[in-house]
C-alpha cells in the first residue's frame, strides 16, 4: 500500500503533476534522447522534497545504500533493469565484484549489500563481495538480521585486474562512495568499474551537481512550458570556508540573505505563505553529515563550538572547505505524524522502486537523513506505472512525477560525472580505512 | 499465487531443472551473447509442454494474442521491457501504430489489444490502433467486457508512410500474424515495422522454426552437457500433402512410423513407460487449427471426410500443403483436473510473465489450443526470479526453467526470421479480409 498523505495537496503541484502526466510521451522521448547523448549511471537514488507547491531533488546518490528498503515487489523490476546496466558495462559479464562501504557493523547497510548481490545473482551474475578493509584478511562471514549471511573477502590485485580468491570478475561494481579518495588498488584497471572512480565523493561537489541540474531543469521547463523553479531549488556556493577558524562567515551570511530573498520573491509570485529557509551543506558531504537549517542570515554568524564542530567535518574525518547554500524545500508529506520524504531508486534508465524516509523527531524544514530515521518501503500497486485515466493527485500518478524528477537528477549526475571523467585524475590514495 | 501442480515430478526433469539453475550465469551470458549476434524479436509467446521427463516448446508465436491473460502484477515488467523493444526499433519513438488481427467480435482478443496498447502507453508512447478491415471506414469504438473501450481506425497510407487520422507514427507494431500475406498498404514503408513482414504466417513454416530450434537446443545441450532431446521434440516434414485429394498419405504414415520409433528408443533409454505419440500439424497453421494427435501410423491412412476437412484448411481459408509431424510431449501438469500447459510471454529479451492454458475436455496428449480452453494467469511470486537456494521443483524455480526454454524458442525464431528476411520478398496481396 502507498502510505497515505496526511494533507491534500494544493494548486501548483497538482497542476505540475497534471502537466507531467499529459506530456508523458514527450518527456519519455526527451529522456530517451538524453540517454543517447549522456552515459546513464549504473544506478542512483534521489532524495526528493515535495512541498505541495514544488517538487525537487535535494540529494543524488550514485552509490545507493538502501536497496534493502525497497519493497520485495520491486525486485523483479530491479533484476530486469540491472541486466541492461551490466550489459552496458560488460556485455560478456558473468562475474561481478561488488565493493561495499567499509562498514562491518552497520547491519542495515550490510543488508543493502546482500540485497544488491541478490539482484545481480537473479540477473544471472556470479557475485562476490570484495572488502577494502585492511582488517578483512580472509573470507569473513557476517550473519544478517534477515537470516541471510554476507561473506566479505579481501580484494586481491593481479597486474591490471582485481578479484577475490580465484574469482576474476568481468566488472567491478562500486557501492562505496569513495569519500576518502580513489583507492590505489582500483586504479588503472583493465576491468571496467561502475560508477567510475571519478564519481566518488572525494571528487564530487553538490554545487556542481545542482548547477548541472539547473541546466537540465531549464530544458525540462522549456519542454513542459513551466517555471523550472517548480522542480529546481535555488542555491549558492561558498568556497574557502573554515568553520573551526570561523573564516568565510561573511560569504555564508550574504549568500543566505540573497537566497532567502530570491525564494521570498518566488513565494510572493505564487502566493505561498511559508517562511523561506535555507539548508547549508558541506559541498562534498554524505551520510547526512555537515548539514544545518538556516532561517536567517544571522543564523550563520557566530556559530557556537558545537555547531562549528558539527559542520566542520564529514564522513571519514574530511575537513569541510566549501559549502552549498540550498533553498530549503519544506516537505509536505507525513506518515504517522512523522515528516517524510520520498527516495527514488533507479537502475540504468529505469525507476525500480522507492521508499519514504521518515523522522519522527525532525521538522518539515530539517534534514531527515539522520540517526533515528525510519524507512517505509513503497509497494506501489504499479511501481512506475501511472494511471493515465486517474486524477493527478492519486498515488501512482504522484509516483510517476517523482520518477520523472528523480530521472532529471540522474541525468544531471550523468552530465556532472562526464565533466569529472574528462578532468585530470586525482592522486591515488592507499586503500581507505574505516 | 502459482497454481499448484497436482503431481510431483519425477527424476529427469528435476535433474534438468537443477542443472539449469546451477548453470544460470553461463546460460544468461550465453543468451546475452546470442542476442548480440541475432536480432531479438519485439515480442513472442511460447507454448511449452512439461512431460515430467522433458520440457519442450511446441509452438512459438511472434504476434502474441494473450497479453490480457497475464497477471496484472506482470505489467510493470512488460512496461519496462517494451521500452527496450521500442528503443531498438525506433529510438525517437513517441508514436506507435498498433495493427491487430481482423477480429471485431472476439472480445478476448480485443482485450489483448487494449492491454498491449496500455503497456505501450505506460511506457510513454502515443498509441493508436489501425485496422486493416475494409469495413472500418471511420473510427469505430468497441466496448470491452473489462469496461475499457478500444477505438479501431482505418489505416491510411501517405506516400511511404502509414498512419491513422492525422497520426504519423514512428513505428508500426504488428499484432496480426499475416496468415493471408503481407498487406500491400504495409509494403515498402519508410517507417520500421516490427515484427518484420517476413515473419507473417504466410511465410513462416513450423518445420523451419523447429529446425532452427534443434540447432539452438544442440548448442544449449553442449553448454549444459545434457541430451538436447530433453528440451527438443523430434519432428519430420511432409510437403505436397493434399488432404482433400488424399495425396501424401504414405509420406505421412512413414514419417509417423519413423518418429514414433525414434521416440520409443529415447523412452527406452530413459526408462519412460509412456506410449509415444505424434502431433500432425499444418506447417503454416495457427490458432490451433489443422492439428491432430496420432498414436499409430495407421491413424493417418484413410482419414474420413470430417478428419480430412479439419486438416485441409487453416486460418483465413488457406489450403494446407505441408505438414510437420512432431513428437508429442505429454503434458504432466493439471489444474483443477484440467490438462494444462504453460505459455510464456517475452518482450524484447525479457520474460515478462505467463499463464497456463487449460482444457477440461482434452487429454494430456492433445492440443489444448482449441475452443473451450481456459486461462489461468501466473502471478509468480517472483515472475522471473529463481530462488537459487530453494529446491529445483518449487514453482518459482520451475518458472526460471520455463523462461530459459521459452527464450531458446525465441532465439530459434530470431534465426528463422533472419533467413526469411534475407529471402526475396513474396508478392504483395491487397488488404486482408476477415
Amino acid at each position: 500500500m502507498v502510505p497515505r498523505l496526511k494533507t491534500a495537496l494544493d494548486g501548483p503541484l497538482l497542476a505540475l503533476e497534471q502537466r507531467i502526466l499529459d506530456r508523458m510521451p514527450e518527456i519519455e522521448q526527451w529522456l530517451r534522447s538524453q540517454w543517447q547523448e549522456h552515459a546513464v549511471p549504473f544506478y542512483a537514488s534521489v532524495d526528493l522534497r515535495n512541498a505541495g507547491f514544488k517538487l525537487a531533488p535535494v540529494d543524488t546518490n550514485l552509490f545507493p545504500g538502501g536497496f534493502n528498503n525497497l519493497n520485495p515487489d520491486s525486485m523483479p523490476l530491479a533484476v530486469q533493469a540491472i541486466q541492461d546496466a551490466v550489459e552496458r558495462v560488460c556485455a560478456d559479464a558473468r562475474g561481478v565484484l561488488l565493493i561495499p562501504e567499509n562498514h562491518t557493523r552497520n547491519q542495515s547497510y550490510l543488508q543493502n549489500v546482500a540485497t544488491l548481490a541478490s539482484i545481480l545473482q537473479q540477473a544471472g551474475m556470479r557475485v562476490r563481495v570484495g572488502s577494502l578493509l585492511p582488517d578483512v584478511k580472509a573470507p569473513t562471514k557476517i550473519d544478517l538480521p534477515s537470516g541471510d549471511a554476507l561473506t566479505l573477502e579481501p580484494v586481491v590485485r593481479r597486474g591490471r585486474r582485481v578479484g577475490v580468491g580465484d574469482f576474476d570478475p568481468c566488472m567491478v561494481l562500486l557501492n562505496n562512495d569513495l569519500s576518502g579518495g580513489p583507492p590505489a588498488i582500483l586504479q588503472n584497471l583493465d576491468q571496467p568499474i561502475a560508477p567510475s572512480l571519478a564519481a566518488g565523493w572525494y571528487n564530487r561537489r553538490k554545487s556542481k551537481h545542482f548547477a548541472a541540474y539547473s541546466r537540465v531543469a531549464r530544458e525540462f521547463g522549456e519542454l513542459l512550458d513551466i517555471d523550472p523553479w517548480l522542480v529546481d531549488p535555488f542555491f549558492g556556493v561558498c568556497g574557502e570556508i573554515n568553520f573551526q577558524e570561523r573564516s568565510g562567515e561573511e560569504c555564508l551570511a550574504s549568500n543566505v540573505a540573497g537566497l532567502l530573498e530570491r525564494v521570498k520573491r518566488k513565494y510572493d509570485e505564487y502566493g505561498i505563505a511559508e517562511k523561506p529557509f535555507a539548508i547549508v551543506k558541506a559541498d562534498a558531504g554524505t551520510y547526512g553529515m555537515g548539514i544545518m537549517t538556516v532561517r536567517d542570515p544571522d543564523d550563520v554568524i557566530g556559530l557556537n563550538r558545537k555547531q562549528r564542530n558539527k559542520m566542520a567535518v564529514v564522513k571519514e574525518g574530511l575537513q569541510v572547505e566549501s559549502v552549498i547554500i540550498q533553498e530549503g524545500v519544506p516537505t509536505f508529506e507525513t506518515i504517522d505524524d512523522a515528516i517524510a520524504e520520498p527516495v527514488v531508486y533507479m537502475v540504468d534508465r529505469f525507476v525500480v522502486g522507492g521508499f519514504y524516509r521518515m523522522h519522527p523527531a525532525r521538522g518539515k524544514d530539517e534534514n531527515l537523513n539522520a540517526p533515528g530515521a525510519q524507512f517505509k518501503s513503497l509497494a506501489f500497486e504499479s511501481p512506475c506505472i501511472p494511471d493515465l485515466d486517474g486524477p493527478a493527485g492519486c498515488p501512482p500518478n504522484r509516483f510517476y512525477a517523482y520518477g520523472v524528477v528523480a530521472r532529471l537528477a540522474q541525468l544531471a549526475a550523468s552530465i556532472e560525472i562526464e565533466a569529472l571523467d574528462a578532468a585530470p585524475p586525482p592522486a591515488a590514495v592507499p586503500a581507505a580505512v574505516s
